[in-house]
């Protein structure tokens, strides 16, 4: 399941945080039953518009990725939790929520796994408001 | 906007060429407009069930990142390219589709800026199926 995640945080420093993202990205899978497989890849991006800089991690999960990127001008924050297993999508979502101190936040749900392709399927993603 | 392709590829050589990742990732973001901002990040993970292992992919970009996961008993891998600026997804798809010889494939895409949520909005994610 992948889970996609996009919010408003109100506050900057957090958003600007380097080491508070290192640390999410070292601690957080353990947390939601994934494994670690990599250290966290961490890249400050502000070469760029001043609106758009931002920093952003990544890393690799047995189970697939986490990637996480912040837009600190627009208090915005956009959040990937990919895995190849089920996990609890519902406890993963209130975790990001209370660490990036989310105010408003949608979620998507999106089933990456397919034994068979069947067109017309029913359409898998699920969306979730919080904060509205 | 937030390309997401899952497919089939029958050649099981590719799916493990960790070069050929690596110097796909170095070449195709510029090839879709994008600028890569960090060297590729490739990782084999085997430690696992047989039909799990593969070999896993990242890059970071100025619009966010592209992620690529291999299974390679399993013929199947996941794509993520996500920007933060608007791309041409047609293209992009079909030109991954080739990279990765895919003979069935679906692409999601989903809408990852939100100037305000909008409960009840029409679904963005839209689904396109192809070799079935």
């Amino acid at each position: 399941m992948h889970l996609l995640m996009d919010g408003y945080c109100d506050n900057k420093e957090l958003l600007q945080d380097e080491e508070y993202l290192r640390n999410l990205l070292l601690e957080y899978p353990g947390r939601i039953g994934m494994i670690r497989i990599s250290e966290p890849f961490i890249i400050r991006y502000d070469d760029c518009a001043p609106e758009e800089w931002g920093i952003s991690g990544f890393v690799f999960l047995a189970e697939s990725h986490i990637a996480i990127h912040t837009f600190v001008e627009r208090y915005f924050v956009n959040i990937d939790v990919f895995s190849c297993k089920d996990f609890d999508t519902d406890h993963a979502a209130e975790d990001l929520r209370q660490r990036f101190r989310l105010t408003q936040s949608r979620v998507a749900l999106v089933e990456r796994e397919w034994s068979r392709f069947k067109p017309g399927t029913k359409n898998p993603t699920r969306y979730a408001y919080h904060g509205l």
